[in-house]
Formats: structure tokens, sequence, C-alpha cells
């Protein structure tokens, strides 16, 4: 059974009932859907910091987690030994990805050169399991915001002695994200943003974090990295305002340096709430600018104001997520479904763990087949040609052609009555759509 | 093809195909579930104010609905008009009840006595047509909130002779509501708050509402009406506060005044959500309480902070909410679900009046379906019992049973090492009751 | 200078300038307002989890306060020698009164009985402190949330065993309050609530928690402890629900089980945003209801969905929590104002954690003395008085002293013309009501 | 007294007592504050719709107003009628601006032709209104939300007709900006936005959206039209959501479709807060990106979710808006401050439409003087200097000169110990700036 007495986990499809337990219903990965198999889709990745370090604490409560691995009580030697315990979790879980922040792997030192050195010696062994398993970094990341040190902010810290730290770090984590042949590397600026704008030079701190990201693409070109390079917007939390608030507000940003050939996006579904957006919506913001990079696969709870990080398991979200991926043909260039997601705080065993990861796995599985099943039919597609046809000739073809004027138009629509106007409007039964996707739902998986 | 050109709905069943349409995919009316013919679980009725009346304005836009008896221009001859195609649509749909304010009905006069007048002329329609048909009335209500007089509120108005208006406004209603056989009888305080904590003599205004109260329980007794009377709670809108905020709050209203024998309360689930409360946590507070009434069926956005009265399609809501109605053994003693919803300002066809009701019964109807094998397997009953099982049995008995007190809890507890305690608390696994639900949405579904 | 290295904070007044800095502006602490030394309208409290053991932490970062008592290691060292800081950070600021959560004071042993040893000797030493500086107990409470046992709630967990350890740890919370002579005793469920209503017995938590309630009651009135009981509301955070979700809640709660001679209300500014209420609301609520008990100082930011127990200092907030003070009497028969408030995380310093209660207690100085003035001119209750004084006479005193009727009532207005009831309605200028209370600020203000 | 019965609004002062009445006690429109008269920093104006046109409806209820000119029925009777009210209020209230959509002044016709006619004849008399008075048009707009056409949006409209109509009713608005003088020219996308992402091209509605703005510059280029245009950002409502979400993705938009040099911002307090923004951050935004346009004068509430549109009267709000103004040295090239704002529901009277009018110029007025001191201190100028200094020379200085890179960052921190590091991190004492901030609304406004 190994290190984490748990089972590998198996398809065992719907007839294993309707209880959830170890065995994925709808995650069959090598099943064939849209002409790729399921994993090729689905690209998962467990998350470093929330399935092997979360110690499911909360503002109110200490930590609850089990883990097989607090036996070692020393930093280094339970960094090290978590690596064992995460190659196995990844293979018992049929995962082929993983991300991280740097400091999840290892304590820190007294200075960032004993920092980077614990680091190092983390990632040999990880170098060393990567190689042996197959299994491959999705991203990586540097934690420029738990320390005292970021309380103001990393590349927006008023502090230059913080922001040559926080350049410094970046580069080892550049560094490690070349090593281990990371396919993205991300960007999360907790920090950077203001508690109050009173005292707050907000354009100074933004042309400072533009300077600092250049410098990260200058690195990565001098030293031959090639792994896409990914903001993750998030409007608030642990900050007041986070300057990449959201999908639009990050493409303004990349757009006002020059970096938008640089970047692209790691969008995720609870940051999205949190920003008072749908996921469906920062994703086709993100699709549709060429900015999706990854996701962050998630949820939280609309009525709540921080953030969850709840393994998905609304099936309305999942299919939309994946409707927008078959969309795009990928989640991005190199990109994947990265777990950031956590137990809530009453699972606390290693088994809660595993069956999370589980719902998770198979809940976007089960968006992807219904997604799938919706795109075979062009059931959206035909519904939205229609809908916008009257663009597609006429009038409408030569405003899209650019031929039209204010005054080419007005001379077309001067005379028209009321009454023909309002007949050039059709119905748009939203509430058909909406029951038409909950049959989609029903159709798709009860043939899984 | 009758008044309204559309024939009527049938039930059609999943082999209709996943696009939705003028057909039930899941409500099959006579159809026995857990028990009991699926129209009795649900008793749907339709609001005279959405279907009829809503022109689908919004703050900032005319009306678009298209209604075959706007060619009546006369108030009161289209008020008349009404009612044939009221009861046309209610056989077309197969809904056996409806609900109106006074003021859906017909148009006001001069004075409450012409207003009288004018309504008595319709609802002597309604009552032949509901003799023909019989159809019946889940509940009808007053409009005290849409006249300008009603500005400050009703029975909460600071001006005496708007709140004697009320009482006769009211007490006309109650006549109607006994004549027409009203199973329930609705308050909506929609003005009964406030704009401005300032100006306001907050408990001298809910003294004068109290007091309207048992004038109109007063009242029911001494005409022989018998219909439950029903607060509905919302938080907010029109009123910047309203003092039926939710649930809790309206039931402690009900206790602070000795009303709580004569009232239970109408829940509405976009109601729920603007008080940042889920639909199920609403009717949960009140059916443990045993105040719950009668259900308004909609559904809002969460992300919005306005009412949106959408018919409802979330097949997650309608579980839940199906399943507290099981638990219950019907929707409250005379209860029913109103479809206080209408069509989105783009779906302003006659056709989509019809689609959109039947997306709402199709949704409630599945939402039963599920709920009802939930309940056939004891899914929830089964994990709820066993979750506080410790309470059945020694020390949490003695609790439950009253023997307990702090010395004797104390004495148990006192010398228990902190290792033992926390074997005591189970893992709560609750990403994998997420799971489940949804594994039996798919298989009672795809039985269907 | 002391243990602090700080002066003994002194009142400056106006003279000091614009610059907030360690004098009190307002807050001038035997100056007689409204008949009363502002200290006896205020009557402030520190709170020890946050002023002497807050961090400074948040969901994403390390702690970064500085504290000279962090060079004391050894946890019960660190919680003798804290006591020393503590009573000489309340007489430099000038402050009478403190609260404490029971784990504020000292670290839990391996049973609840080395826990309560550790704590009583914390207690010994508090104790001869308040002897000597005439300093004392608002409120004392006991922590039942923070340690893993309490994952599931403490009165409303599911798990016997851990609802008697609640109970032992509540027995020895109330002797140490009536030891100390606690002027009342407060309950804060952070835990008592559900995470997920699916597993949740919600009526029978509550059972449960009442009988905790009373048998709290039993034991205080056994041991003659006289200390005011208080629950102290809060909608979520940590728990996804919490079922003292508001004032109203509450009271219902209260009024449910027969609790409610006995309990009285704590509320909170912060606590009242997230539940979407104005702090002046629930204390309207508590006030008018007889429940108004104490007053917990903090604000938040409306924008915010979570607790960030900020200092106050919004004097719009201020004076509207004293002109209901001032309303009643008094912030309840033995209410404070204790700050659960905590510094920004980039306040780390002590001179912040001095500078911040100053901010605190001068911005309710402020408040007093604007509240104190509006009340001396008697605005607000002329204004009131005025709109409501058609309840005064005739129709609307029939309706106040019981003598109306729904067909007294419609005699009266049946045939009265729209013209005519539209006259009665008063326009409310509320523009021009805020408009006055700016310039009751700067007048007040500019004269202290 | 002229048509509206009410003397002409004089400066009183804050002699005139406490209570808010028919006379400014901040607004001296000639005094010179920060180099200018206070009028040329506010340069206020009256909104048509909300000043005229506004019958203070809401969505539960009838509109309350009262109004002169409703004596007039005829629609284009009243339409002209009410340009003799405008002037007149204009007059008295010392406002030498206003705005208005193109139907707020005349009523539609069957066709655009007609439409454009009726509007014109009010044009006529407006022009030689304005020529006689001396007040100017700071912007006008054209009302593409209101008619049913535009159910689904006008620039984004899936209907080409919709389209071509709507770029020829801009057409004549365009002209009526330029016969007008209009200072700017706005643009407000209330229905450009979606209801449902499933049945919408996001992109493509972009598109033409773009290429809309881009006929409206080259048509305003044709006919020598120089007005600034501006976008008025709107999260929702009436949409779902609105594409011209906040500040900074409108300014994405703007850079996406090369519109970025013809495009500035009209931002609107209540808006901020609707995208979960302060209008502060909104403005900072805009103001540090050079898109700072003109300024919507009004509040909301940020426990509401719905748009209310009340007359300014925070002060604390008033004061972080002038102090970005007097940071830009004016609101935009071209800009003011429209009062989109309207009464209470309850403010119905004539007096109360000016007494609200007064509210909100006072408060800015206020809220100028604050700001106009801490700017002569330069108290958050300093601060922030003083907060950034260390980016003024040595290391810091080479990230802002761009010589710095990764490497010579590392370099300069690899080997510094925490200590040090954490010795460079200065605290914020952000409390006391708000404070402070008080200090100053005092100190500034008692020596008005």
């Amino acid at each position: 059974m190994g290190l984490w007495d748990i089972d590998k986990i198996e398809y065992v499809g719907r007839s294993a009932g309707v209880q959830e337990g170890l065995g994925f219903h709808y995650y069959d990965k090598n099943r064939v859907v849209a002409g790729k198999p399921m994993k090729d889709w689905l690209r998962f990745a467990v998350a470093w910091w929330h399935t092997f370090n979360q110690g499911l604490v909360d503002p109110f409560g200490d930590p609850t987690a089990i883990r097989p691995y607090y036996k070692y009580t020393d930093p280094m030697d339970q960094a090290l030994a978590k690596v064992d315990y995460a190659f196995e979790l990844f293979d018992k879980l049929g995962v082929e990805f993983f991300c991280f922040h740097d400091r999840d792997l290892a304590p820190e030192g007294e200075t960032l050169r004993e920092s980077d050195a614990n680091l190092d010696k983390v990632v040999d062994k990880i170098e060393a399991n990567m190689k042996d398993s197959g299994v491959k970094l999705l991203w990586n990341t540097s934690s420029l915001f738990t320390n005292r040190r970021f309380e103001a902010g990393a590349g927006t810290s008023p502090f230059a002695d913080i922001y040559a730290y926080s350049a410094g770090q970046l580069k080892h984590s550049l560094e490690i994200g070349k090593r281990l042949g990371a396919e993205n590397y991300v960007f999360w600026g907790g920090r950077e943003g203001y508690e109050n704008l009173w005292n707050t030079q907000m354009k100074r701190e933004q042309d400072h974090m533009a300077k600092l990201f250049h410098m990260c693409v200058d690195y990565a070109h001098e030293i031959g990295m090639d792994a896409q390079f990914l903001i993750e917007p998030k409007p608030k939390e642990p900050t007041l305002h986070q300057y990449d608030y959201d999908a639009a507000t990050t493409i303004n940003f990349l757009r006002t340096y020059g970096l938008d050939k640089d970047f692209k996006l790691n969008l995720e579904g609870n940051h999205a709430n949190l920003a008072m957006h749908t996921y469906q919506h920062e994703i086709r913001v993100a699709r549709e600018a060429g900015f999706l990079g990854s996701l962050d696969a998630n949820q939280g709870d609309k009525l709540i104001g921080w953030d969850m990080d709840e393994f998905p398991s609304d099936l309305y979200e999942t299919t939309a997520v994946m409707w927008e991926v078959l969309a795009a043909g990928g989640i991005g260039p190199h990109g994947g479904l990265n777990f950031d997601a956590k137990p809530r705080r009453t699972s606390f065993t290693p088994e809660d763990l595993f069956r999370t990861h589980v719902v998770g796995m198979d809940s976007f599985a089960a968006g992807l087949l219904v997604a799938a099943k919706m795109h075979e039919d062009k059931f959206i597609e035909n519904l939205q040609a229609q809908r916008y046809s009257s663009f597609d000739s006429g009038i409408g073809k030569s405003v899209e052609e650019g031929e039209a004027s204010l005054a080419s138009l007005e001379n077309y629509a001067i005379d028209k009555p009321q009454s023909e106007l309002l007949d050039s409007c059709h119905a748009d039964h939203l509430e058909s759509v909406k029951a038409t996707i909950n049959n989609y739902m029903i159709e798709a998986l009860s043939e899984a």
C-alpha cells in the first residue's frame, strides 16, 4: 500500500454506485474524447502547497491535517521525505504534473544564499523522481508574499532592498524552472497592491513591477529557459487591492508595459468570483484576447468573500470551463489544470486528501464529457452563428468589412419605422438555453 | 390553438432530445414519486404579476414583452380580457394554482371604494373561471408598495392616513381571499423598512405593523377566512433595509409580537441570496422552526445585487429545495411553488412565456426526482445520524435528556488527553458528499 | 519610560496640530459631556488577544509584529511577562478595562486540568495587578474555536466528548470571571454553525447550544457570579454560516430557547458589515429590543468580505454609534467599548500599537462630542417626532391605543381621494439630514 | 421667485447654522482655493435626465416627483417648457454647465428622422438659452439603451439593423454636440455587454463596438467637432455584465483597438463601488494612465448592489476625489462634476430638488477645501516621498534607471541577513494617516 497506505485509484465507472469513494466515476484517462485522450485535455497537476503543506488552518483555527510525514520534525528532513510522498501520490492518482512555490519545497535560511542551498537539495531529489516517474512540472513560482520582508510587496515594495531580494529569489526560481523543464512559470502578486491608496504611488509601483518582469524575460532568454510566463490575477486578499485584479486589468497592465508578447494568464475560479466574475467570463476574456495560459482548478462560494480553494465539484462550472477549453483547442499552449484546492478543515485524514483529488478530477472529467457532447452537436456554435447572422451579409457585412460609416449607416436606418426595427430583433430564449445545458449534462453523463 | 396560439404542453420525456422546447422532459404530473403524484409535491402556481402584467422593463429600459391582450387599450377591458388568457395558460401548462396582488387584477380608481369596485368586476370573472376549470388560488396579497402613497411604507408609514388606507385595502383583499378560497394569504413588506435610520423610529414602525397584522388576524376570524397567513422575507430592494430581512429575522418579529401562531413564511430563492443565504438555508430555518408555509420558485445570480426573478433552472438548487420539502412531508400545510419569475428581457415572445414556465416546472420536477432518490436511500439521513451518534448514548445522551451540568461534563472531560479528544472527532468528507449528490443527479435523471 | 519605552499618552487637544501622534486630540477623559465624564460614556477596554497576542498574520503571511516580550521564549514565561506589559499599557493609555479569552492568557496543557492550572497562574498575577491599578475586567470569554478539537464546533459539535470538554472549559472561565469581577461574560460562536447544510442537523445543534447556555446560567447562579451574559453575533468566518448571524437572528434564538432574560448582545461594527448591515442598524435593533449589552469597537471595509478588525477612525460611524449610546443612556447595563482591533500588518512597531489605540479612542471621543451636540439640540429627536406626529392624535392615535380595526380604518379611508392621501405624505429631505450631520461634525469638533 | 418659486441660492457660510437649507455653507464660487476660483476646480454640471426627467421611480414603485412642468401634458410642449425651467435652475444654483442624453430632451418619433426633428426643436431653444445665459454644455450623449430596440445592445447588438440605427443616432448626437459647443462627448454602454455568455460572441461584439467608435472619431474629425470623447465605465446594471466594467478594463479595450489617443474616461463613484472599487481608486487608475476625462458626482451605499445615484454627501469621499483632482491640476482637460444623482424617492418636492443640489455642491466644495489644505502642507506628498525614498538612490535608483538586472540585484541581496532586510522595511502607521485626514477635515472646515 506504500507510504500513504492507500491503493492506486482506478477508473470504476458509474457502476460503482452513487457513493463517491476512492475510484473514478468519469475520469478514464486514456479514453478518447473530442479527438484526444482525456488526460491530454485535462493535464491535471497537484499543487505542492495545498496537497503537501497545507495544515488546514484558518484565521481562527490551528491546523487539523493528519499527514504521515509529520513524524519528521526537522524541517529539512520533512522537506526531503515529502518528495517521496508526493511522487507516490502522483502515481496513485495518475496525475502527470505538479506545481510548486520555491518556499513550499524547503525552509528558508538566514540569507538568500542559504535558502537557495536548502532549496537545491530538495530540487535534486525532485529531479531524480521526475526522471524515474515521467511526471512533469506544469509550473513553478516564487513565494514573494509569506515572509515578513514582503509585508508591503515584493516587486512593488517601497523598499529597494526588498525589491532586490525579490529579484534574486526570482532568478533562482527561473533557474530551477529551466532545470526541471517547467512548461510554464507563474507570477502571483498577492502582495503587489495596496492597503491604502493615500500612502501609495500606484504608478511608480507598477513601473517597478514591469521592470522586474522585463528582467525576468531577459534572464529567461539569457539562460535559454522557454517556459511560458503566466500572471495569475486575484483582486484582493491578502492585500486590500491587488494590481492583477482580473484578466482584463492584467492584460491592460501587460499591454501598457510592452509585456503582452511574453506573458499569458493563469486563471482561477475562486479568484474570478472574488472579482465578481464567473470563471467562464475570465477564461473567455483571456481566450479571445489570446492570453489563455493555464488554469487553477478550484471553486469558491459566491456568497463568501474570501478565497476558499475548494476542490471543484460543480458540474455547471466544469462544463463551462471545458467548453471554453475545447473552443480553444486546449488550455493554452502549455497549460493544465492545477488543483489550487484543499480539503475542508474537517476533512483532515490522508484518505480525504486522495478523495478530494478524485472529486476534482472526476468533476472536470464529467465537465469535459458534457462539453464535448455539446461541441459535437455544435449546440452553442449554431446558436451563436444564428444570433449574429445579420452581420454575415448586407449592412452588417459592410460593418465587419470596414466599409461602413456613420453616414452610410444613418442613411440605411433613418427612415425605418420602429416596427421594422423591432422585427429585426429576435428573442433569445435564454432560459431554454440553460435547460438544454441541463439536458446535455444528463445525457452525456448517463452515457458515461 | 386558442387565444395564445400555443398547443397544450405535454410530457414528452427525455426521448424528446436535449434541446429544450415546448414539452416536459421530467414533469409527468401524475407519476407517483415518494408516495404522491408529482403535481401534489410541487403544486405549481402562476404569478399574475409576472406572467401576465410584467412588460419586462428594467430601471434603464422600456418594456419589451409582446402579449396578445395588449390590443385591448382600455385598462378595464384589458384586465377582463387577461382573465381568459390566464386560465387558458393555466390549462395549457397543466398548472392548478395561481397567485395575485389585488392591483395586478384591475386598475386603481380615484378612491379606495372605486378601486375595490374595479377589482370586484375582475374577481367575478375569475371566480367563474375557477369554478369551470378547477384551478385554485394558492394565495393572494395586497400591493402596498407601488402607488406613490406608499413611498414611506404602508403598515410602517409615518403617515396615519396611509396606514388607514392600507388597512382598508387589506380588508378587501382578505374578503376576496375568502371568496376565492385562497389557501394562503401573503404579506410582502417591500416598503416596510427604512431608507435612513436617522429619521426612523424603527420600533414604533414595527409596533404599528404588528398591530395591523393582529387586525388582519382578527378580521379573518370574524369573516371565517381560514387561509394560512404568510410573510415573505426580503432584505432590501426597493427599500434600503426591509424589516422582514430573512427567515430568522421575521420569526423573531412574529415571536416578539405574539404572532407566531398565526403566521408562517413564504420563502423565495432570490430573496435568500440577497440576504447572503442559500435558499436551502432559509427553508431549513423555517422548516425546523415550524414556519415553512409556501415557496416562491425563482433564482437569482449570486454575483448580482438585485432581484432577478429568473425562472429556476439550477438543478443543485431545485434538488436541495425538494429534499427539504420531502423531509417536511410537503411545502407547508397549504404551500405550493409559485413562479415569482419572469423571462429575461430579450425573451419577449408569448412562446418564451410558455417555454420559461416549462423550464421552471421541469427543473423542479427534476429536483424532486433527484431528492426522492436520495431520500429513498436515506443517503443524507444516514450521514447525519452517524455524524451525531455520540449524542445517542452515554455522555451525549445525558446532555440531550437534560441531565448534564457544567460540573458533570467537566468531570467527564477534565483529564482526557488531547489525543483522545481528537480521536472522538470524525472527518466529514464534505467534498465526497458533493460528488455523491452529483452522482444522484445523473442516476436519478438518466432513469427518468 | 517603562517596559514599553513609550511615554504616557496625554490629552493635547487640537492645538497639537493635524498630524496624529501620541497624544489625544479629543479624548479628555474627565471632561463632562452630556452629564458624565467622557470615560464613563466610553468605558474603553483593551482586547488581550489583539493587543498582546496578535502577531499580525494573515492567511498568506507570517507575523510581522515586533513586541518586547517576544524575548521570553518559554510560553509560560512569556504569558506571565505579558501581564506586566499589559497593565503598563492600560496605564499609559488611560484605559480602565480589559477583556480576554481564557486561551489568550496561558498555553494549553495536555488535559483540561493542566490548561486550567496554567491559566490560574496567570490569573493570579492579573488579579494582583487589577487590585494595584484599579483596572477592571469588562468581560472574559472562552476560546472554543482555535484548537483542532473544535473543528466542527464546541456547543454545536456533533461529538459529545468535545461538547463535554467545552462545558468544562466554560465552567472554569465562569469561575475566573467571578473571581476577577467581570462585568460581563461573552460567548462568540465562531465555530457554532455549519460548513455544509447537507451533513448538519441544524436544530439539534441549536438545541445542544441552548442547553449549554442554560447550564452556564445555572452555574453562574450557583456560584453567585453576576456578570451580564452576552452573545456576540457574526454571520460567517471562520465558519461558512454561523448561527449567531446578526442581532435579530440571535435575539430569535434567545427567545426560542427561553434565554432572553439572561442574555444580551455584544455587537461589533465589522461583524455588522459582514452581515450586510450598518453598525448603527445592529445597535438600534438591540437597543430597541432591550438587548444592548456591550460593543466591540472596530471597523471593516464594506468592499471587503472578511473581518478586518481595523481600529475605528470613521467619524460618521463613531457618531452614529455614540448617538445610539446616548439615546440608550449608556452602552448596556455594564457595557463598554472593547477594541477588537489590530494594527495593519505594516504597522508592526510597539509605537504603532499605542498610536492605533489613540486613533480608536480619539475617534470615539470625537463621535461622542458630535452626537452629544446633536442630542443637545434634539436635532434627530425633533425630526422624528415631527415625522410621526400623525400618530399622536386622531386616527393615528386610535391605532397606537389599540382601538382601531380594519373596519374602522377602512371607513376612515375608503372615500379619500388620492390627492388628499398624497397631501398627507411629507417629504423626507434625507440628503439635507446627511448634510446637517456633516455640519454638526464640523461644529462640534471645531469647538473641541 | 420665477418659475420654480425658489430664491437664488446664495453663499451663507457656516454662520447659517448647522441645519442644512437653501444656502451654501462651503461653496463660495469665486473664492480662490489653490490658485483658482472654486467654481473652476469644480465645474458643476446638472444632469438633465435626473434633475428634470427623473420621476423618482424604482422597480417596485410609481413616480413620486412633483414638478411644475408636469402641467404640460403634450410631450413636445413639456419638452420645450422644461428648457426654461432648466436654465432658471442653473441660474438659481449658480451652475455653469449641464449634460444630457439626446432622448432626455425630446420624445422619439416613429423614425430616426422624426426623432431627430423633435430633438432639433428643443436644441434650438437650448442654444438660444445658452447664448443668453453663458451656461455651457459639459457633455452630451446618446441614449442607446432605453428603447426596446436596444434590448440586446446598440453597438454590440447582434442585429445589424439596430447597429445601423445606433450609428445614425450617434451621428446626429455628434452634430448637436458640435453645434452646442460640447466640451466632451460621453459614451455609456449600459446595454453593451451580455446577459448570458453562452449565446454571446464577446470578441465579435467588441470588434463591432470598436468599429463604431472609430466611425465616431472619423465623423467628429470630418465635421470639425473637437469635444473630448469619454467612455463611462459601469460593471453591471442593467446588463448582467457590461464590457466597460471599470477604468482598467475600459483602458484595456481602448488600447486593444487603437482608440487610446481619442478617448478618456468619465468616472462615477457609484459605478466604482458596483465594481467593488473605491471612487478614489478609479480616479487614480485613470489619472496615472492619462485617461482622466470627467467625473460623475454621486454616491451609493457599499452594502447595496444597485446604482443608487445619491447626491454626494460623504466628506471622506469628496476629499479623496478632490485630492486626486488637485494632483491632476484639474478634472481632465475639459472635465467637470456632473451630478448624476437624484433625490431619494421620499424627497419629492421641487424644494428637495434644489436642496439636494446644494448638498452635492457643498459637499464637493468642502472636499476641495480639505484636500487643498492637505496639498498646501504636502501631507500626502511627503508621506509618499519618504516611503519610496530608497528608490531615489543606490540600488533603487539603478532599478528606476533601467540599469538593474536579476543578476545585479541578486548579487546585492544574496548575503544580506534577514534582520538587515527587515530593518529596511519601515512601518506604515496607516491608522494615523486616517486620523490625520480626520484632523484636516475639521481644521479646514472649521476655518471655512
